[in-house]
This record gives structure tokens, sequence and C-alpha cells, in this order.
């Protein structure tokens, strides 16, 4: 396994890989590698010929108050579960190199990003978009894979995709959860043990709502208003209720349904969702 | 030569000359060629194997009070003048193929962007980064060739190339004038016999410009006072003494300098420049 650390050796990889005939599926990630990445870079390991991890901790999605500083760097651990996924390179370039003097380009994803997390943090996606945009002109992957724990961060990439004609599959692969069934994450570390305790009315409440809506509830502010309820033990940042594909809020139930919810336990951040066909 | 109009054909037929090592130069137009144009395509079929003419009147670089609709269209013509320097293909387009329903996605180039024509026109380099973007990300090529005369475009497209690490080399080419020194623009056609004569006084007062700086002058705005005072035949928009690079005001002239005009000749709006090394 090879680690590279430049855009321009990235691609010159590439490019020989490429020109040999190879695939090559891509996961981006900030590290602090947990089962859900796990399950992605075994996703791209059986789908291409080659699959790259990239770990960056991108500033430019974080807001200056939000944690950058502290998000965990834990480069050696994710070195040996990139190993043992299959990965044959891990990508993982420096700030600096990213983000040169007098940088000045961002990718904008406008209607998608607006709502739900894109309310809450008002640059993150654009910083996604930015970053991604960048790891797949250096990586030039033929399939890239995202957790659909993000789930609006999946429908951003993959509307910028369509919208740049970028020629990448965007692949998104299901929620990985804790046995207990909070949503895996690595800002879960944060958490205390009381903290975690009270992060599962997160996960409790959205199977909930699913058995209302297979019990035949299909009004948006009846059930929007019940997983609410739900999360009494927790600071509800949002709980929306929006089509799947373009993140607009729904009245009905109906077509692909995503229930996605945002939540503070203690100084942490959490998101979670599920998502249907109705 | 080829004439192709979908993302998906343009790139199937670059992976096809790439595979068998062949480089691409990739002339990005909105048609309605002039000797410019066809300085550009020279220099791509010169420095590439094979050369691709784009043809696209972009919509989201004008604004609604702008010239899209009455913008010349002279297909026929540019393909004549495609032939004639070595075009391969045209990539040709169309509006529903380059923005479908729901489109959202924008690259924006801050910094660079600010100023001369990002000033009087604000959508404008959002528009252009947006579609240049897209038409790389279409033709894969090695190298593009941009005019000189829209040199802040040179000068974003520079920016975002960087950024974004897109493996593309830049190529900036001389302006091309009329005899008596008018800047060639596919916008000239619109101006009457009287208009044309009075948009002599752009090239002319730059020439000037140029002559005092060789004398001596170091004063950006001396010299902005005098290329200003050369253009009373027409009402300027900007006259601007700024780096070659970065596109920021100079005090002193020193360095990579750019004296960017813009003005009105009637309706129709002209820039031109002139750029060197004190």
């Amino acid at each position: 396994m090879t680690i590279i650390d430049t855009p321009e050796a990235m691609r010159a990889w590439s490019f020989e890989q490429r020109a040999l005939g190879k695939t090559i599926g891509l996961v981006p990630t900030m590290g602090a590698l947990h089962e859900g990445h796990a399950s992605l870079m075994r996703a791209a390991s059986r789908g291409n010929d080659l699959a790259v991890l990239s770990i960056f901790v991108n500033p430019t999605q974080f807001a200056p108050h939000e944690d950058f500083n502290q998000y965990p760097r834990t480069f050696d651990a994710d070195s040996r579960i990139a190993e043992a996924t299959g990965a044959s390179v891990i990508y993982a370039p420096r700030a600096s190199t990213m983000y040169p003097e007098r940088y000045s380009t961002y990718v904008i994803v406008e209607d998608v990003s607006q709502g739900l997390c894109g309310g809450s943090r008002p640059h993150f996606f654009r910083g996604v978009a930015t970053v991604v945009t960048k790891l797949f002109n250096a990586v030039l992957p033929h399939r890239a894979y995202f957790g659909q724990k993000d789930a609006q961060q999946c429908a951003v990439i993959k509307r910028m995709t369509r919208d740049l004609d970028m020629d990448i599959e965007i692949v998104e692969m299901p929620i990985v959860r804790e046995p207990d069934g909070l949503a895996m994450s690595s800002r879960n570390a944060y958490l205390s043990a009381e903290e975690r305790a009270r992060a599962l009315c997160l996960s409790r409440s959205l199977f909930e709502a699913r058995e209302s809506i297979e019990a035949g509830e299909r009004d948006a502010h009846t059930l929007v208003a019940q997983v609410r309820a739900g999360m009494a033990d927790v600071q509800v940042d949002y709980v929306e209720l929006v089509d799947g594909e373009t993140m607009q809020p729904l009245e009905r139930i109906a077509g692909t349904v995503l229930v996605a919810i945002a939540a503070w336990a203690g100084k942490t951040r959490l998101i979670d969702n599920i998502k249907f066909e109705v």
C-alpha cells in the first residue's frame, strides 16, 4: 500500500493504472475510520480493480467555531483499516498543498444544499463540494463511495457530478450502526457515557417513524412531531421529512422519502436518517 | 471533422484518443469566430496531436439585460474556419444538455474575479468558470487556449485550474487586432460605421499608455487619467491598472502590469488591454 500526498503524484499513479485498463474506486474520508468507512472501502475494493482511500480533514467545511482542531486524527489506525480492506493507495494531501496561497475557487451546489445541514452549517456543502472536486481531479476514479448517513452530502455530490459532467459513478452505501442502533460516526468519540446513552434517542425515533409509516401514516407534519417528541433527551437542531433526491420538504409521504435529523448531545452534533420508498 | 453534441460522446472520443497516446488541445468559444479564434485554433493544432473547438453560447454568463439572444450565431462559417485551422472535432452541446432541469452547480473564483469585468458583470465569471469546468470534463484536454483580450478571464481560468487540481495547461495567446488597431471581437459586428470609428480610441489610448510607460512614467493614477482622457469618444466602463496575475490594483507600475479597459460604443460593450513586464 502506497501513501501519496500530492495531486501530481496521485494523478501519475491513476494515469498509469488507467492505461493498464484498471478501474479505480475512491473512498473520500476525513480519517478517524470506523466500520462505516470500512464498509465503503470493502465496496470500493469489490467493485473496482483498485481502491483508493483519501484522508483529509478539510478545513473549508468547518466554520470557525466548529471542531476542526479537535477532530480526531488517527492515521496509524486508519492505515491498518485501509490495508485490511484492500486499499492500494492512501491519498493524504497536506492542507498547504490543497489550499495554497491565494486559494480562491469554490464549487457551490444551490437548491439541494439548502435546508437541513445546509441551514445549520452555511459553508459546509461549499467546502465539501470543493474538496470532493479536488479529490476527484487528483484520483480520477471511476466510482466514488459515500455513506448514506450523510444523506444530504450524497445528494449534493450526485447533483454536482451530474451538473459538472464529471464521469464518475457515485455509490451510496447504507448506514452502519452500533448494535444498539447508534449510527457510526467519528464524532461519537466525543460522547461521554451519559451523552452516548442519550444519543440513542436519534435512531430510536427514526425506527419508530418507520413503524408509523409502515402502519399507514402519510402526513409529514404528524411524523415530524412524532420524531421530535422522541428526541427529548437531546437538543434538536432539525427534524425534516424531504424528497430523497431533491431535499425539498414533503407534505405527504410518497416517493423516495428521507427523514433526516440533527441534534446536540452535550457539545457534540450528531446526524442520522432513514430513507425508503413509499 | 466530427461534430459532437453530448458530453458522453465527447468523452468517449477523448478517452479513445488518449488511449492511443494522442494529446488534445481545446479552444473554448461561443462561435462567431474571427481571426483571434483562428490564431488559438492554429496554436492548438500545432501544440497537440488533435485540436477540439467547442462552440457554445453560454446562457449563464449573460445577465438578463445582456445580449444573449442577439449574440451572433454563425455555425456554418465557424465550421469552415475550424476545418481550415485543423480541428478534429467541433463540440457543440445544446443548452438543454448543458443545463438540464434542476441544474444547480456553479464554480466561483473569488479574489481574481473581483473588479474590472467582475465589477460590471457580477455573474459573468461564475458563468465562465462553470461552463469551462464542464467543457474540460467533457473534452479532457491536455491544453486549453484562451485569448489575452479576455485577460481577466485568463486569470480566472488559470487560478481555477490550479485551485481545483485540474491537470490542464492554460495557454494564453496574444490579442489579434484589425490593421487599424481595434481588438478583434465577435461583438464588433454590432458596431455601426460611426461607432466603429469611435471605438478606435480604445486601442489608441492603450498604445499611448505603453509609450508613456516606455518613456518612464511609473505612477498608476497618472496613467489611468491619461488613458481615460484618450477615451472621450466612448462611454468608459472602467480603466484599471492591475497586477497581471492577481488582478489587484497597482499604485506603482512594476512587475507584470495589465492596463485593462472597457467602454460602450453606442449599445456595444467593448474591452481591450495591454500587458507587459516593467
